[in-house]
């Protein structure tokens, strides 16, 4: 018998405040007529329609991540006190003192979590805290269950006047529930692969400034947010389809075994490329990004969960998630649903 | 054959800055004098004497984190292309977009590291990513050598009329090279034991006010800053204590064969309690935090470091690691040196 890592459940939380493109476009317009066509043009290559923005000052990560907690708990028919740990993926932190897993924990009473901890990797945070939690799984016998929550509040601390944080971001929350099996079927959490390079590492900053300038009253508040410079998606596209191959390839599938592939929600345009380039069927990808906006962290999990909530996905599928963070690192995971 | 991962190396940095108690004492003194006795009596408490002080606006979490790692991969003598992994932790991050181990791998020219992630469990940060690490390796085969480092910078982030942060803490960064190694033998990294209890969830704040009211100008910058009020810290000893003796029986060990623990660095007194409930000799708890100051995630890293230096370890030899961070989440981690 092996230990296998499956996921019990998938829960998500969107704010109820939708917005759809033209309330963007037309924000943009009025700023400058030709920028506002140069957002319409993003949105569509993007393939964004609608998205969520959370309601501050009653909303945040933590909020946010109680919401989809309660639901992958409650789809999974646990109690919270069978939760061994906890683990939260963000680029957004409410506080980094105490973690924000910290007050998770205290908000859903789940008292026996001890291994409590954040989590940053950007927006490929959520695929990394999965493989971790799943390898703190095989390696500590104390660990029979572990939420893994990944929630992003980008848009209140964006900027206006950027296209990308402002208007083709949305805020959400997905939250999966792992559980150790006894097992001797080849199930669960398989393999990762990892693939980062860092010459975009400044294109994508938060805060601009850096954190320990942010008490300087001379740097102008703009500083202080998120800064989003294009550039070119090509590299990392490719990037992804090579790491989505190698972790079929070297686990003895080919990538036309895959079941299905849960990808970074940012461009519908970079799942297509992707699909074309690994010659992998697109309704296979499954894409919600026209929905929820660009989430982050939780986006390849958003999607997951539809394709949970649709039964999509059958015992012994093979499936693969992949995304990437700025900076860029990307991953790619294997896992066999159990 | 089984897979062990050890420790390979461990490198420290502090700024150059040195401050002792006398200078502290003074600024509270200045405040109010009743202060000031207070601040002598709670730094012979803690056991300090002097702490190092980042030289903002040229040194961060980063730069010191670099030096610190430079050094680990010094002494390891490997090239920086060797790394597979980086993970930074930290509470006090540059930056939450891109990571700052991505900001660290770029500067390191650690071009094949690519599983590379920020993580922040506050104080036992540190721990928590060696034990992560450990769990990475043992599991995905592309894993052989991951750095990890913690670096903090709290004081900068503090306030002036803060006894805690302003004058007990001290800025540091510590880093590990882990590395892969097929053995017959039992050692490197065992097993761990954590321990977390939310009560005390709102005591260590930063920033206090929430992260998403930062841009808020009527909110005074105190509320921007650390929050620290001060807690009863019997409990979190016995805690200590208690998983220090746990991480050991449960693996086959009784406290008295321990070779060393390297605990928190926060307070001396905290330290001779758990050596008095553990009946467990003194001067194998190494005490560095009348040097550094309390240097939070690296403190037991930078007591391991001395240790190292000192020949104090040697091979097969018995240690625990154990640290506590805000919230509250304190763990042990069981090691045989390599």
């Amino acid at each position: 018998m092996n230990k296998g890592i499956v996921m019990k459940s998938v829960g998500i939380y969107h704010p109820e405040k939708k917005i759809g493109n033209e309330s963007f476009i037309n924000h943009f317009k009025n700023m400058d007529e030709t920028l506002g066509e140069r957002v319409s043009h993003l949105l569509t290559h993007l393939g964004r329609q609608e998205r969520y923005i959370a309601d501050f000052p009653n909303e945040n990560v933590i909020t946010m991540a109680i919401n989809a907690s309660k639901s992958a708990i409650e789809k999974a028919g646990i109690d919270p006190l069978e939760l061994d740990g906890i683990i939260f993926s963000t680029d957004t932190p409410e506080y980094t003192s105490p973690s924000n897993a910290i007050l998770l924990r205290d908000a859903l009473e789940a008292s026996n979590a001890h291994t409590v901890y954040d989590l940053n990797a950007n927006c490929v945070g959520m695929v990394v805290a999965v493989d971790q939690a799943q390898a703190l799984m095989k390696c500590n016998k104390r660990l029979k269950k572990i939420l893994v929550v990944g929630s992003t509040m980008i848009h209140h601390f964006g900027l206006e006047t950027d296209p990308i944080t402002y208007g083709a971001l949305g805020d959400a929350a997905a939250a999966v529930i792992l559980e150790t099996v006894e097992t001797d079927k080849q199930i669960g959490f398989i393999d990762s692969v990892y693939a980062t390079r860092t010459d975009l590492r400044d294109y994508i900053l938060m805060p601009e400034c850096g954190m320990s300038n942010i008490y300087d009253s001379s740097i102008p508040e703009e500083k202080k947010r998120w800064k989003w410079q294009p550039f070119d998606t090509e590299e990392p596209e490719s990037r992804c389809g090579e790491i989505i191959k190698q972790v079929l390839n070297e686990n003895g599938f080919a990538v036309c075994q895959a079941n299905m592939i849960f990808m970074t929600q940012f461009s519908e345009d970079a799942i297509k490329n992707v699909s074309n380039a690994l010659d992998y069927p697109l309704e296979q990808f499954k894409y919600v990004g026209n929905q929820y906006g660009y989430t982050g962290t939780s986006s390849p999990f958003m999607a997951y969960y539809h394709a949970i909530t649709q039964e999509q996905i059958k015992e012994n599928d093979v499936v693969v998630f992949c995304s990437v963070g700025s900076g860029l690192t990307a991953a790619s995971l294997l896992y066999i649903a159990g």
